[in-house]
Order: C-alpha cells, then sequence, then structure tokens
C-alpha cells in the first residue's frame, strides 16, 4: 500500500474588495511562489504601457469579449468603469487537469461566479485589517473624489457581506504576513483528508 | 470597523499508527513552535531515565490514574502493554481558554475519544508513505519478534480504517516536509473565516 496527495490542481481564488491590495498580495505571491500558474485576464480596456498580451492580459475587442461570453468560455466577468474583465475558462481548466494549482484573482462578484462552477475551489477573502485602512488605501491611490470614495466604500461594504461564501479570510495587515498565510492555505489544502490516495504497491 | 482573527486557541491532535513517527514529529514541532504548547500525559508506567515529572508526563500510581477516570479528569485515555496512558482535562481546558494553541499527541482510540468532547479540534492523521516504511520502521526500533511485528501492522491496518474521522493527512516521508505540512495546517486554520471576528472601532 502507498499514501499520496491527489494529483489535480488547486484552484484558489484570491478576492475582497477593490481596494484591499488583492493585485499587491498577488503580484508578491507569484514572486515567492513560481511555482503557482496564474490565471490571465482578459480585457476591453487599453493595455496601458508595458502591459503585454497574455502575460498582463489578453486584450480584446468587445465583439470579441461578447462572443467570449456568448460561448461560455468565460468562468467569471464583469463590467468595470466601462470595460469588461473576465477569467478565461480553458486555461484554468487545461491548469487543474495537468496538477498545477492556479490562482485567480477577482472582484467578489466574479469570485461568486466561479464558485458556482468549481465549488470545489478554494475561497480567500482578503480583508484590510480596519476600514479605517481601506479609505487610506483607495485615497492613496489618488484616483478617488470624495464623492467616489463614498460610493467605493458604499461597495465595499456590500463585499463583505459575502463574506459567508467564502473558506478562508486573509487579513491584509502586511504583504509578507498576509502572502505567508495564503501560502499556509494553500499547502493546508493540499493536505486534506479528501485529498489522500492509497493505492496498491 | 476592524477585523480580527478569534482569540482562543486551537487544539491540534496529532495521531496516527504506532510506529508511524508520531513522537519524532511531535520533537521537532516543539523545536521549530515553541510558542505552541504541548500536552503532557499521564502514565502509569515507570519514569525512564532523564524523564521528568510534569515535562515528559506526570507519574502516577495505578489507583490515582483509576481515580482521574472516575472523576472526569482525562479527555482520552487508554492502556497499552499494561500501562495506562491519558491527556488530562483540565490542561488543555484552560491553555485553550488563555488563547494558546495546544499539541496532543495521541494514539488512534484516544484520538477519536477526543474527537467526541472537541469536535472542533484540527485532527491530522500521520501516515508512513508505505507499508513497507512502517514495517522498516516497527523493526528498526528492534523490539518486536516476526510475531508482535504481524500484530502491530493487523493493528496499524485497522487503525487507518478509522481515518474518515481526521482533517488532515500528512503523509511522513520526511520530518521537515511533515513539519512544514503541520505548520501550514495550523496558520490556515486561524485563517478559517469561522475564526474571524468583526468589531466596532
Amino acid at each position: 500500500m502507498r499514501a499520496d496527495y491527489q494529483k489535480d490542481g488547486l484552484l484558489i481564488v484570491i478576492s475582497g474588495p477593490s481596494g484591499v491590495g488583492k493585485g499587491t498580495i498577488c503580484s508578491a505571491l507569484r514572486q515567492r511562489l513560481p511555482e503557482l500558474t496564474y490565471s490571465v485576464s482578459a480585457t476591453t480596456r487599453a493595455p496601458r504601457e508595458g502591459e503585454k498580451e497574455g502575460v498582463n492580459y489578453f486584450f480584446k475587442t468587445v465583439p470579441e469579449f461578447k462572443k467570449m461570453i456568448e460561448h461560455d468560455e468565460l468562468i467569471e466577468w464583469a463590467q468595470y468603469v466601462g470595460n469588461y474583465y473576465g477569467t478565461p475558462r480553458r486555461f484554468v481548466e487545461e491548469t487543474l487537469k495537468s496538477g498545477k494549482d492556479i490562482v485567480l484573482e477577482v472582484e467578489v462578484q466574479g469570485a461568486l461566479q466561479v464558485k458556482q462552477r468549481f465549488p470545489k475551489g478554494i475561497f480567500i477573502f482578503l480583508l484590510p485589517p480596519t476600514m479605517e485602512d481601506l479609505k487610506k488605501r483607495i485615497l492613496h491611490r489618488g484616483t478617488e473624489t470624495e464623492e467616489s470614495l463614498a460610493d467605493r466604500l458604499g461597495v465595499a461594504i456590500d463585499e463583505f457581506k459575502q463574506i459567508h461564501h467564502y473558506d478562508y479570510v486573509v487579513i491584509n495587515d502586511e504583504v509578507e504576513r498576509a502572502c505567508d498565510r495564503i501560502e499556509a492555505i494553500i499547502m493546508a489544502e493540499h493536505c486534506r483528508k479528501d485529498r489522500l490516495i492509497l493505492s496498491q504497491g
């Protein structure tokens, strides 16, 4: 008899209100865990300087994007400030089948869509230590007026209400500490009893 | 609003068939995670050289031990090769209340008793990579005859059947790797959504 862990990959969804630092955390995670695969989103927004097709995003026209929706090629999608964003399905499914873990960085609405299709995914909600921190982070971006700040905070509060759909909460008090927690969650999930395989030999 | 993790400690039960290396793993864990509390068992067996009261065991006479059973002072106990072994309840409960995690190293039968009382504990089953490894480990102790080896393996196989009561399986392929996994499990469990506390302020 031989004991081993299941070979198919984990789908790890990192989500949370915008402004909580998902992008920063995921960049740090990429550095620390290069062996993981990171999903690349499709978007209709114009490339910013330095952004590369297939690395930062798959850049699509609006008709192309709409066709992807129609053909069920996205596991989640949303419109945000006039642009479409979504996660291509095929890359996610192929990565999982090949036995690699894949990380998705998505908005809360997107995460709920992913959960419908991948109920066995690991859903991690990033939280700021305090509301005050979230305010500071949003203001720090410097792109918000007083009014849009209030809007953003309102949305964030609505998003908090979805926290019960998630498995884990990672408080983003410090980037490295938050990454430690995410790394631990991934390792622990690989050790869950359901993933054990006993074989002859 | 302030987000925080629950302050009460986790009960971490490390178990698995005898011969799998529970003792070695727990010693290594003690070195790596001195901030955890490790439960000290009560036993009626005579102290071996160098063993200290309250450090390695609480040494008890048989009547004292039986009194502890009667007074419900043990969260699990068993008889093994003519001696009694058990886990005193008060120390475990006080440690958890004080907000510290406590690690229990127990036999499979004991773990099942602990689960009755502490269903929220984290139950980790240590497994050898192969049956062949378990045989080698048992033989390596040098205390087994061919016959008692067969007995021990038979017991181990029965114990494997209890694996569904556990949350995690840690394959003990290498001590440090097994400890990495246990450490990750503890950190991840602290991040579970149910442990989140949101407060005003």
